[in-house]
């Protein structure tokens, strides 16, 4: 259940509140943001809270995540980062290589990518590989690479938090922390970019249902962080021609059951890049409010996901097939 | 391995060559369609057919079916069912009710469809039910129904075989025979409908890879019938928020794969009809070749499958977004 | 909900009281078996049956599946094949070649598992095979084979249906009828297996839930023939390690649900012969009443499955093992 | 590839030989561990070792993990943690409460389980619950109830680490780290515990395959650390009547494969008290080494997990039938 509390509410009744659910057995987690003065509540009968005045509006949600459920906002939300912006009605695309790997390559890739459309940049500096005699990312030289790069062609960067102590760097340098598939069930690190005061993209689970993903997404609200993007990035099946399945329905299903911006990670989904712009164009198809996609200026030197990275020609191939389809569901590009 | 004679070649040359493949340990399968003359051939070294005058080209296919390879066609391969045309750069639309319920029913759900564009109808007599309490369809007198109705409006007719048994019931009725998911790896029913001589609609296996689905169209193929279109219906996962998880990408795969038509089941994979229209769009912006989709009068009151049955009106809505984006990527309605 | 009869209550009132239920809105099903005077019910209220003097009892059972429901026969049922016993308490086992392929190879497999502990023989005669170019097994040529040996062993043999057309041949020669994973769903099968009169093997389907296998039993069930035992044979999912993997959980969950007889067939779960043993093991603790498993003369000459065939010496590792642990928790050999 | 030097190799050859590789593109990682002085290459051919008087033997292992291979000791590893062994021919058991939530609590249950033959105590003081507003576990406070209950009995404790910024913490009262199914590709929490010099329980991540499962623990072994313990939990499939699917055919799969110590987790795979029992037997007959069970004084009023875990009679069964299957496939307890 999560109450709105009118604003300007002084917290004095709020908390007085609280105590009296908490001693009738029940729980209540405070929340103000953005004005918005909410607080959820477990455990306790909705009649409970008739009758009270400084209460706006009680919702009876019965998901077990609740400020993620669309109908705290029903209209969707808005999420800028820089002068991206996330949000139904438009399709924003972000575009870069799983690693950084050098100032030129880095360069190279988003000098390319603007032209085409691109609104953010991707690259990872820490990465989460399968083996640990694989190469791990450039670390902190990385993130600086890519910040230089963005600031100079005016375009956000995303990049991932793997572990906790890296947070401080990461700060410095992304302006949108992606928390990747293996930590999407990391509850510690889902709380700290809660914390971070930094926009969020947090890619589902490879074996997390919606349900769970929306969950996770709760830790990071629940810290007062609403500028989160979901990311819907292939799941776990028998099927073995592809890397993962992407699960194409989750966005019509998240966006009947939260107000969070979904994109679409066709690279991870595929696994191979001739099936990424098929992908990406079923992404604006159903409703996706935008995608990330690894692109490489040498996929084929590429010091990690080689298979799946595009070529410039592929990528600019992707941005017009995305472009004709966004005009013709009504999207904004 | 796949050998292609010339046109015309003397079957007793074929023969011959047939039992010396076998005599070297080899097998051979020959096949004659549409004036080609083809042969499968397994465990025999390639060079064995140089030198062979009455081969055209030797196909060294190294996937286990053979029939079905793209590179038998590459350019794609077309279907027809009445004036309904399955072929890569169109987009054909099949739909009506998950069974005919009564002539009333049938008629009015034709009625409907065909002017916003559907190019066939569907509708089954046969069903498999989960329990064997529940509705089981109407048997011959539904096939009749439908088929009146089906001619009345000139429109096409794809129903379900279940049972080898009403082979020759369905033949009299139906203008195309569809093998469902639960039938995918029914291999004495695949032989069956290779052999009847109609158009074939195959459901891939709800735990069938990519692979063993084309496996399995090989079955019907090499009775010599080409008339055949696979269909994607969603797999299953542990994901429960839709009824399947529809693998889109499995549509650019089999493209890559096989010249056989690809449609999308888009109901069954969603399992609610909220969710039909956002993955009928998928469907055409990955590539799809069409689609086949429930619709029902009365879809609240469907004798099965009602939560998936898409109203009138929501049909309506699912043919103007697909007419769009089919624009937009270039195919033809 | 099921309805039990008192014995020898005239089948006039039975069906009057059905036509009342089905007056209602209600679906009635009757059925008499061995005496027992069931009727399966739905869509009518409990209290509709109070006090009617012919009714011994009213099940309320909740499960899609009735008559597969433990609350029938709490006690767990017996099934009879030949000599051979299934049934809580005992262990049996059934062992055998994937495919016959000679009378040499049935006769020395039989003669070589018999004195091991084996009670039943197994054998495929027509093969449900992945590609149509692959050996697709003997025939009736095959199941006169299995049947001669059987016989001259004083062994049941089991034996596969794929085809309703080869039924009156299967009958002939096989104890009793398997219906393998790929027709785990194939209702018309199953209701002709119901219908012949011979104790059935059912095999659960790689995809289908525990819940949909013991539905699926019901088709059999509900044409009167309760001499049925359930397999469970390794389930699809993302783990390549072993062909299928081995839901040993479905025992206890089985167990649960329902009174029929529970196997495991270790050797298709785990598609190699080295891990067949532990899996059999596994197979006794956990509390199934028998196993079936795929034993060859020369494992690797096998015409089919020849991965996952255990040698003589194999199969007698396996029985001492079984034999033990047996003993361990109590089940007879 | 594997190298193994002779003992007491000098490191300056060691850090050449290192340095050779890399300059041929290759890369060598160097550890010692226990004496044995050993060398991780990748990217080299196998000759290029051949008469190098410092080198032992070449382990030519062509998995990509290298020092989890069963290879590196055939025998099997044997891990202590305090007087509780892990290795083959034996099987351990590991009880507790899903959560410690008091003294009273811990206590009870650890007295409880030990008569009864538990040789290790479990016990969650950082919980990673699905909901921010459930329960997450008595942090510090918890972890010291549990170390002085476990001390009083002489019985090691194995807790969960799921921050890095708890590891101290943890390392001063827990004697066995435990790595949960949600960490399981948590790469830098692994390289922690790699680390932290105590004996790790690792569990499987509920979507690894068994070789994900194998080079996670390449990234704890590759710092040095052997006493590590594998845990299979159950995976993630589509059947929904456990909890998880518990695959015990990763049971041979591993003891092939490596060389480390296997437990099972039958309370998470099942999510039922009532199957957690067959689960356990199968354990021990499959071959694992151990089992880690969860066992509460109150199970219906406790705070997580209370549908799994066992009642002091229902672990009493459990230790009875564990027992006789250990005794019968030759098991110590």
């Amino acid at each position: 259940m999560l109450i709105r509390f009118h604003r300007n509410t002084d917290e004095d009744s709020v908390n007085k509140l609280k105590k009296s659910v908490e001693q009738t057995g029940g729980s209540a987690f405070y929340l103000s943001h953005a004005g918005d003065m909410l607080m959820v509540v477990n455990g306790c009968n909705p009649e409970f809270f008739s009758n009270i005045s400084s209460i706006e509006s009680v919702l009876n949600i019965d998901t077990p995540y609740q400020l993620a459920n669309r109908a705290l906002h029903p209209e969707g939300s808005v999420v800028n980062v820089g002068n991206a912006t996330f949000q139904e009605g438009k399709f924003t695309v972000i575009a870069g290589p799983c690693s950084v790997e050098s100032f030129a390559q880095f360069k190279s890739i988003g000098e390319s990518v603007k032209p085409q459309g691109a609104k953010m940049l991707r690259g990872g500096a820490y990465k989460p590989r399968t083996s640990p005699y694989s190469f791990q990312g450039l670390g902190e030289d990385g993130l600086k690479i890519m910040s230089d790069v963005a600031k100079s062609l005016d375009l956000p960067l995303v990049s991932e938090l793997i572990d906790p102590r890296d947070a401080d760097v990461l700060y410095k340098y992304a302006d949108m922390i992606q928390i990747g598939t293996r930590n999407a069930l990391n509850f510690p690190l889902l709380r700290l970019v809660g914390e971070m005061g930094k926009p969020v993209l947090l890619k589902r689970g490879q074996s997390s249902t919606v349900k769970e993903l929306l969950t996770a997404s709760e830790y990071i609200l629940s810290c007062g962080n609403f500028d989160l993007i979901l990311c819907e990035r292939g799941i776990r099946t028998f099927e073995d021609s592809t890397r993962n399945t992407l699960d194409i329905s989750a966005v019509p299903v998240l966006k009947k059951f939260t107000h969070l911006p979904i994109i679409i990670d066709p690279s991870h989904a595929a696994g191979r890049a001739e099936y990424v712009t098929p992908l990406a164009l079923a992404a604006v198809a159903a409703g996706a409010d935008g995608i990330i996609t690894e692109v490489h200026c040498k996929p084929q030197e590429a010091l990690s996901d080689k298979e799946q990275a595009l070529s410039f020609e592929q990528f600019e191939t992707l941005m017009n097939g995305v472009r004709a389809v966004a005009k013709a569901v009504g999207k904004e590009m």
